[in-house]
């Protein structure tokens, strides 16, 4: 079966569907304002709220998570159109509440507009409200990714909040980083194959086995050292012992055992 | 000129030095207990502490940081030896003060016995007591890896700074993401796309332009029901809430300018 989709939403989600998708694939996408959203293909945009008469197998919904009950309520589809969120916090019967054949495609991945995503390896985890709609829902997932798979609402609750701590935390700590680094004039691209090395490190041995540095080690002498060093970021301060206390903390309950 | 090496320790960096040199260019191995040592070449190990009369160019002591001036004060050397320490917080000096021709060579890596590095991308930072001792650091540390720097001792302990938050900080926080996803029985692998590209984007774009996900949109929605997924992990909880504050504050800050 073919596919034709449309996409609500202009924003960064919408517009990496469509580069994902390409135009022969996506036939529509809806926005508030087509003047707005110079980044997508003029030709594309419309201002409509109305889909009924469209001939679309599935349509995506991809704003922000606040915005979705907004859409549900002022859009029209029909009823064989297969409605989607790509939310990950969001459960599938925000949808299935209003319009039987629904559905879920929530890619899990930082997307800013200007991101070069490779979009084979970018894991979706899709849902639908029955097995022929999930059918369908499988076919356009794969048309995106190789890693597609089959996660429950609570199930995708739990990824999008391991995302969360991963992503947003880790870009937070490596922003203070930044700033330190930057202002001794030194460069951050220094630290680049060290973290490629604890990620790889992390997925493949674990975070217990893969902790090294003065905290595991409790050398009192270098932690003291370095929150010296950091009197004058009191922000990265609070993060220093933040950590160091969670690392020795870990450290002594696993040697407990 | 030919480097004939010695090293001090069996652990973790001495292993890797020893690893990435090979056993032509290494000439002898210093440990404590032979029979404690058996990750390394039988044949290279010695309990002796007096290597005046052997024909080395550089002797590295790759000790834990608070062992350092135990070896300098057990060990003889010859003044015509290089003595360097690899310890990213401690000063040339602690060797300085002792023997003329010293150095420094820190490896920015993390490094378990096991672990598989691609040396000629670790970042060597390297410091000398002169010039012509300088130049055969320079000469032992590129025979190892392409990425040689040099850094003065107060910039080394700024980088091994940012080392221990970048990995260490990353490290645990990951421990965290790990333990949610095990306990639902989800996979950690899945995340792994997404950690490879939060860390291409931060060190392309910077952690500011890099910044997604709930806090930095202030959604509360989101971030009040991912709070109540942690009611049963308060560790994370406290994590949780201590990166959401300060995403916030630091989003607030930069809308400020």
């Amino acid at each position: 079966m073919s596919l034709r989709i449309a996409i609500i939403g202009g924003g960064n989600v919408a517009t990496h569907f469509f580069r994902s998708l390409g135009e022969p694939i996506v036939k529509k996408i809806f926005v508030r304002k087509r003047e707005e959203n110079g980044h997508l293909p003029l030709a594309l945009l419309s201002e409509s709220k109305d889909l009924r008469t469209l001939d679309l197998s599935i349509i995506i919904i991809a704003v922000l998570d606040d915005q979705i009950i907004n859409v549900l309520t002022t859009y029209h589809f029909h009823s064989d159109q297969i409605v989607l969120h790509t939310a990950g916090s969001v459960d599938i019967d925000i949808i299935y509440q209003r319009h039987s054949k629904s559905g879920v495609i929530y890619p899990l991945m930082t997307m800013s507009k200007k991101d070069i995503i490779d979009y084979k390896q970018m894991p979706l985890l899709i849902e639908g409200s029955s097995e022929s709609d999930l059918s369908l829902i499988i076919q356009l997932a794969k048309s995106i990714s190789t890693r597609v798979a089959y996660f429950d609402s609570h199930e995708r609750k739990i990824v999008h909040l391991a995302a969360v701590i991963a992503n947003n935390f880790t870009t937070s700590l490596l922003l203070d980083v930044e700033r330190i680094l930057k202002k001794n004039h030194l460069d951050k691209h220094l630290l680049l194959p060290l973290m490629k090395q604890t990620l790889h490190k992390v997925f493949s041995s674990g975070g217990i086995k893969s902790m090294t540095g003065p905290a595991v080690r409790n050398d009192q002498k270098v932690i003291d050292a370095q929150l010296s060093l950091l009197s004058h970021y009191p922000e990265t301060l609070d993060l220093y012992q933040f950590f160091t206390h969670r690392i020795k903390k870990d450290q002594s309950e696993s040697s407990d055992i």
